[in-house]
């Protein structure tokens, strides 16, 4: 692992360093915030997922969260969305191939070389913080935004026993019936749409999946709100399978990170709340 | 003036905005961010000056300052650095031309066709606040970061009774005596330094200006420290002159906006309590 850059903020440090991905088999960056803390001791982790065309930059830079996982004593780690660099089938389009890999292991061609962000994000990553850092992996928690919420939501359904605390902002909650996610499962996965239900979260609730609450921002001006996220479809979901959801649907926000960095804050003192020792 | 994005951020709305600018005979481009009111009240201003580089955008993306504002009630401007586009004299270095206007009228050729930084911050961008904004312009606090800190302590010292407060980050508090200053005061004003002293904090102060107290932060692992930034000059400047300045020299910390976003919030809790009506 090489380290790219450290700042001093709010008292920790602000990192963000490259390895060399077997999941991916390419160069993978990602930010790292670790607060303040007493030599020795280990934090509890929350993962933050980001959106399409993101890369670990776009949180680290205007996601307001430091201050917060200062006060809480909470490790913030942002991976990258997708495989990048020459060699790396790309798309032109802004919602498919890199900065776009749904955290999905691709099955497909030319995107199973590369695209195994499930992988990555699941089993790499984690292993690589947790000895890298010092990271708690018993207390994790994990949200993201957009893709990412798509990200966090899933990653958490099939790992119910690894995250104390999910939530995630503006998700995508059921990719398999809204056009970005039926574009981008169907190209990394085949048409077999029973190949996507591990990476529905609706679906992997109605297959039976559960974790015991969860929390979701979404702004009512986001432009995204009625077609690709459709929060109602989680809402159902989880009252159907008595998961104790709070969705709030935040009146004058839309996608961008100024909703994120508005509220940000608050997702991490409530996953502290619930990763506290 | 024309609206370029508006988006609701900490219950307030973060707005970037362009117009035709007089002064500099160019498009300008700056953000205000306004924090949610009482219709027909107006807020104090806080102005926020940008260092070497930067647009409007750097603390506008990386500040962290809206939820302060928003607690405060505090409206914040970023202005540019300087004029820009085709047409604009520019020069290959960071540190001079387009993003390093040094809030300087310049005198001399080819710079003074547009680079009228000073009467742009000065005058005509604060007319327009004035007009288009709730802005109570009777309660005004300036602050800036690096080449920003210069600006917002010339200015300040320049106009004592518009500003109730001043601060900066990592200042340069001497230009006319470290090469950032002396290559931006020589090439835009010319080789008779006794033009330089209205842009240089320590000499201001030293001609007799004054303002009743400063409050600056600086890194003390910030790489410009000891060549460009001399923060003891304006100690012993402020000593001489009998003005109340509180410089603290942060353990730990850059010249990065890792460092400004870890101690905005608290300079605008500053001005705020200065700037109460």
């Amino acid at each position: 692992m090489e380290t790219l850059s450290q700042n001093q903020a709010h008292n920790g440090v602000q990192g963000v360093y490259r390895h060399a991905s077997l999941a991916t088999g390419t160069d993978m960056t990602f930010s790292v915030y670790v607060p303040e803390h007493v030599r020795g001791t280990r934090l509890p982790v929350l993962w933050y997922l980001s959106g399409l065309t993101c890369t670990h930059a776009n949180v680290t830079d205007k996601g307001e969260y430091r201050r917060a996982c200062a006060e809480h004593g909470v490790i913030l780690v942002a991976p990258d969305t997708s495989p990048r660099g020459e060699g790396v089938p790309d798309d032109e389009a802004y919602d498919f191939g890199q900065g776009a890999g749904f955290y999905v292991d691709a099955t497909q061609a030319p995107w199973a070389s590369h695209f195994h962000m499930r992988a990555y994000v699941e089993d790499e990553l984690p292993a690589l913080i947790a000895a890298e850092f010092p990271a708690d992996m018993a207390r994790q928690g994990i949200t993201g935004h957009s893709m990412g919420g798509h990200g966090a939501l899933t990653v958490a359904l099939r790992n119910p026993t690894r995250f104390r605390s999910v939530s995630a902002f503006a998700p995508i909650v059921a990719p398999s019936v809204v056009p970005w996610g039926e574009k981008a499962l169907g190209g990394y996965l085949g048409e077999d749409r029973d190949g996507w239900r591990p990476y529905d979260a609706c679906a992997l609730i109605l297959d039976g999946a559960r974790v015991p609450e969860l929390l979701v921002d979404v702004g009512d001006a986001d432009q995204f709100l009625h077609e690709q996220l459709r929060p109602e479809l989680l809402r159902a979901a989880c009252d159907a399978a008595g998961i104790d959801l709070t969705l709030r649907i935040q009146p004058g926000y839309d996608h961008s990170y100024y909703f994120i960095s508005t509220f940000l804050a608050e997702h991490v003192a409530w996953h502290a709340q619930r990763l506290e020792a």
